[in-house]
């Protein structure tokens, strides 16, 4: 008889992620889903601390976001923008008007010295979103992408230059220094009833840079609960942003066979698409233990379905584990 | 034969100090239009430099000033306000989201390293306003209000309690550290060609703060050119603004009579409104040069008209001195 609920710790990047969070929200109590959030997009703009993946969650659980876009606010206006481009200001990074109470509110409650977990405690409470949204650190680390016009912040890259350039190599500045957030790893002690989830967020963009935390891939390593990753990468395309451009660049057929390799030593088993079904056997060779369902999240009942599918697939490794 | 057109420095709070500035500005040439703008209202807000008299003469100036707030911008929009609401932080001062780009704009030119006098240039120049604008001091000077509720800051008292406190006293707080900008000392020198203007804006929370520097004072003393001022008061009433309330509760009666004699150590003439008249001889026999018109600027008509007869009143004080 299991006296308490299993505890889930789900790594995410923005959109993809926060499908996947959204689903999983519907399923369990706000107890059981503690979610840490990649802060390696994270950049000083305009004078604010601006924590794309963070507010994209946010937004997402807070049922606010872009039905379309993948980050800001449903109902946004421009104004600011525009005052902004009369002024001379940097208008490459677009920040709605509503948008920007988050990033000026974030900015004072961090000049008030609360660290960034707090910080989002306090953002989320305000958007009445339940479920814990764990920065990965409260100090900066930041995503460098090297390309062939250099090495490039995210931002730079990914929205100022819409990711043209070809990238060859990624680097996670600063978290050689910083520790993960305390938040962050009771979320992953807290994970030992459920499971670690990765969701099919850029494993490069979005895992990668929590995963350069020495302290959060350590607890991963050792924990005793199953580690599940979902293939961002669906029939060879990814289904939204560069995940595939990117492999291609780096040498790697975009398949999930080569998601697989990419978190073999990591994960315990690996969610595929049916489209990708002919590719089980291979990656079940690597070690890993694979299921096969719609990973398309497409509406709300595909979230909700690929959620129940994560926690049932987690069932059945802790089960395996315990047997 | 003058060869060299005469240069005058104006000192200004907001809303009525703006509006003789926008008559000067269409009767003089840019070069010959210096404005001193009163920074005692300036302050931190939301981790903002907020400078709510250079802003209204910035966009009066403009023709972009919202037509009856006495502050902010025309057409706005208030989405970014709704998103602080809901984000548990302040919003007892309105700030819309054009006007918005203006702070946030701000604050980033002042983080950059430039004084308060280089990014007013910068966003005067964005906004195509021609006449310079300068900050009395480039450092913070604050001006305090004493009241039967103990002392307030400026926007404490004047927005977040309405002027509903009763002031006992002012002070300028950092007045005794902080040095004039060396664009208003620049101002008030090119002035000796043509006159120093004190603005209807209100004495105390307008003007005094300007005077309250040591350096400002003692140049505006030390000038040959005539000193005029423009008296708030009309008819016993202020236009607009807590004035007459303001001189109630420091028992001083709301009358130009005690305009004059506030003003009647800085200024060489007077200018009052026709419902004054019987008042002349009174400040007359200050040993005050008194000119009596009309001093209400209900269009944009009143307010050249005003500008013309300030103007002409400081060419007959300058052939005064010089007979």
């Amino acid at each position: 008889m299991q006296t308490t609920l299993p505890s889930y710790a789900v790594l995410s990047g923005g959109v993809g992620g926060a499908k996947l969070v959204l689903g999983l929200q519907r399923i369990l109590l706000s107890g059981q889903l503690q979610v840490i959030a990649n802060t390696g997009d994270d950049f000083e703009h305009l004078g604010l601390t601006i924590c794309p993946d963070i507010d994209t969650l946010m937004y997402t659980l807070a049922g606010i976001a872009h039905p379309d876009n993948g980050w800001g606010l449903q109902n946004e206006s421009w104004q600011f923008m525009a005052g902004m481009k009369k002024l001379g200001g940097e208008t490459w990074f677009r920040l709605g008007d509503g948008d920007l109470a988050t990033h000026v509110r974030r900015q004072q409650l961090l000049a008030s010295g609360l660290g960034l977990s707090e910080v989002t405690a306090e953002l989320s409470r305000a958007l009445d979103v339940a479920v814990t949204i764990c920065p990965m650190s409260d100090e900066p680390v930041r995503t460098i992408i090297e390309t062939d016009e250099g090495a490039l912040a995210f931002q730079d890259y990914f929205v100022r230059r819409k990711t043209e350039p070809a990238a060859s190599a990624f680097h996670y500045s600063g978290s050689d220094q910083a520790s993960a957030s305390n938040a962050a790893l009771a979320a992953l002690e807290n994970a030992a009833s459920g499971a670690i989830i990765i969701t099919p967020s850029n494993p490069w963009l979005s895992i990668d840079p929590i995963m350069s935390l020495s302290d959060i891939k350590n607890a991963i390593n050792a924990s005793p609960a199953p580690v599940i990753g979902i293939s961002p990468i669906v029939g060879g395309r990814a289904l939204k942003g560069p995940t595939a451009k990117l492999m291609g660049e780096l040498g790697i057929e975009p398949s999930v066979l080569n998601i697989a390799r990419h978190y073999r030593d990591v994960v315990d088993g690996l969610i595929i698409d049916n489209q990708d079904a002919d590719q089980q056997n291979a990656i079940e060779a690597m070690g890993l233990t694979v299921k096969v369902c719609n990973t398309m999240m497409m509406n709300l009942s595909d979230k909700i379905k690929l959620a129940e599918d994560t926690v049932s697939f987690a069932a059945s490794l802790r089960a395996d584990k315990t047997t």
